[in-house]
């Protein structure tokens, strides 16, 4: 008989996880590196020993539960992340957690040929640190030491910052997966869009990830009094980061494959009479396609330039990261629409906008993810909600497709792209 | 015989106080309302004493130092303000309080008919709390409660941060002066602009202050993820911010009485993978003709509003200051013109483009500015300088200026509209 997700527990647990969250911040706020984060890891760790885990946080800095496989055969990754953006909701990475513990608990006594590694991947979200899915990265061998050496608005670098979470930046090298040494990662996320709910459907397969490029551009121009400079003398570095902001959304705007944002603006010295002398911008483009990426890109940097020129800034572009577009391993991907159709007779297969950890763990052995509905489409926000029959769905689902895997699974691995 | 400035005292006063500034911070850097500010305070009132002045802060925040007149008349109010903007200069303001004490010290032993106040005028530069000329505008009784209840980063009120320096914000009254209540008010300013550099001139009389209109506006869109959500279901707070930024600078720059700018922008949550969900900026308009800044004012707020309902993105809008333009009394300029002339045959008039709070006394009794060059026209910049000799020619005009008022501007005062 096919064992079933604890739907009291796993919703308990959510309710739990979500109600550590930084003092103040609105909505749910665990953004990696700060206590809030730490405080909800120390709750997961106990959770996960409690579940008869064996838990570690390794180089890179990534919460994993580990049971091993009856078979010796090697695991099988199922996790996301627990932190958030600011202001975030509750279930945006946490459902992947917890459904992930869910599974391990469901499965505690049933014979598995394969490990099983329930995984909180460290720092999903873009941080203020200017990097994203860093445990992921570190498993891939994908985190450079520019990223490394990045320092957040507490002065730390990167580096320090995963120190202080249990992380050992100067042997990344342990954390890292050769290829070939899992058999399958896992991950059950929320939509985050509108599509599900417009598909009266409650479970997809993903088709593939996004790639993403993330930028920071530095336009440097001149302090100058606000009030005694002629416009036609100035160099405002705010008026020239203004037209970058909407020539970069007139781009995505013109290009239906992809979408790109300026999220993040600062401003200096940022007082009402000065000329703004420097801005920074953070920027990202966003698609499945990598060439409409560097389209993008390359329009955006060649109307930069002339426009910095124009006026006398200067522009120095500082890369964060290029994440390339990930695809499914087949084999996995069919698998796992299978398990959504059998539980939803609606199910769909969807790209996904959003970047995931999946996307780093698909370079390195096969990956797949689920879906479940993001009521309205919102998410990172406060008002980020899913319905709890589709989270229990969702993991019921991926409790599914594990066993799935470890009955058949490992004789398909070879055939991974 | 004249008297004459104290040179080396006066460069001497310049070097101490330019080197009172906040630790680390870029230039010289004395924010009102910040420690470094007070330290600076408590010096200029130790000086003030030692130079015979009774010192002391009125209910408006200003630091003043009286000397009696012989014949009761009505004090000449001489000064500036020793507070500066983030990452500022020298002159700015200090140079106009130190000519003022060097001036005192030269007339010390000097029958004088009419008092003579030594004026530090509180937070004349624009702070993050979004008012300037707090002190001026108390003693003009233009100080608004809306003013004093706007709060700066710090969470304190502009009220409590007065009180915190001073002042007494529940009896501004106190502060405040009558028409008729002073002969005449004199101050010595840099120019802040590079027209007394190209004239070949040292000394400029100021034919009249900009008027200034501050506002605040407020953008409210819908914090999204970046990822996510389609271009056409935004509600991008960033790029309608952008689209204002880079309206107004059109506005002004085909105006070309008129100058404006937005110097200050805050974006939240200000994360690159959330879409920008408000953003406030800080924007201003200046000129001569009060009709230009309405008109640019009028098209803005109209291109903004359109702007914002395009994007689904709420638009409020702060008053924060609206200074009338100043113009000096006819026969106060003529006098100041007369000893710009004497000192310097190439001297020339000037309307200031800088707002200064010579602009507010000038609502309630006769005031005049002098103006010295600004080297490359530079200010509000660590790079603001102005030659040791205009800066002592431009403290003994005040001087002379304070003589002729001394000795004949009181027959006058009743001509001034």
């Amino acid at each position: 008989m096919m064992p079933l997700i604890d739907r009291a527990r796993l919703l308990a647990d959510l309710d739990a996880l979500a109600a550590i969250s930084a003092p103040g911040a609105p909505g749910v706020t665990r953004v990696a590196f700060t206590p809030a984060f730490d405080e909800g890891r120390r709750w997961l760790r106990a959770r996960f020993e409690q579940a008869g885990l064996r838990a570690a946080v390794d180089a890179g800095g990534n919460l994993i539960g580990r049971r091993e496989g009856d078979s010796g055969l090697p695991p099988i990754l199922i996790g996301s992340h627990s932190d958030t953006v600011f202001g975030g909701g509750r279930y945006d990475g946490a459902l992947g957690v917890l459904a992930a513990l869910a599974v391990a608990r469901a499965l505690r006594d049933q014979p598995l040929r394969h490990g099983l590694w329930v995984c909180d991947y460290l720092a999903e979200e873009a941080t203020d640190y200017g990097v994203a899915c860093v445990g992921s990265q570190a498993l891939a061998g994908a985190l450079t030491t520019d990223a490394l050496a990045l320092r957040g608005p507490d002065g730390r670098s990167v580096a320090e910052a995963l120190r202080a979470v249990g992380g050992a930046p100067e042997h990344l090298n342990e954390a890292r997966l050769a290829p070939g040494s899992f058999a399958a990662a896992l991950e059950l996320h929320i939509e985050q869009g509108p599509r599900l709910e417009r598909a009266d459907a409650r479970l997809a397969a993903v088709s593939g990830i996004v790639g993403i490029r993330r930028v920071r551009l530095l336009l440097t121009g001149q302090p100058d009094h606000a009030g005694t400079t002629p416009m036609d003398a100035r160099h405002d570095a705010l008026a020239a980061a203004a037209a970058i902001v909407l020539r970069l959304e007139a781009l995505a705007r013109a290009t239906p494959e992809a979408i790109a944002t300026v999220g993040r603006i600062e401003a200096r010295p940022n007082q009402g009479n000065v000329v703004p002398a420097s801005v920074a911008l953070a920027a990202e483009i966003r698609s499945l396609q990598p060439l409409l990426i560097a389209q993008i890109w390359g329009a955006l940097l060649e109307g930069a330039q002339a426009e910095c020129a124009a006026r006398g800034v200067t522009l120095a572009v500082q890369a964060l990261e290029d994440a390339p577009p990930a695809l499914p391993a087949p084999w996995l991907f069919d698998l796992v629409s299978n398990v959504c159709r059998r539980l939803d007779p609606r199910a769909i297969a969807l790209p996904s906008g959003a970047g995931h950890d999946t996307g780093y763990l698909a370079a390195i052995g096969p990956t797949a993810m689920i879906f479940v509905p993001s009521v309205g489409g919102r998410s990172h926000c406060p008002e980020e909600h899913t319905s709890p029959s589709d989270l229990v769905l969702g993991a019921q689902a991926l409790l599914e497709a594990v066993l799935a895997v470890d009955a058949g699974g490992t004789t398909s691995t070879d055939e991974t792209e």
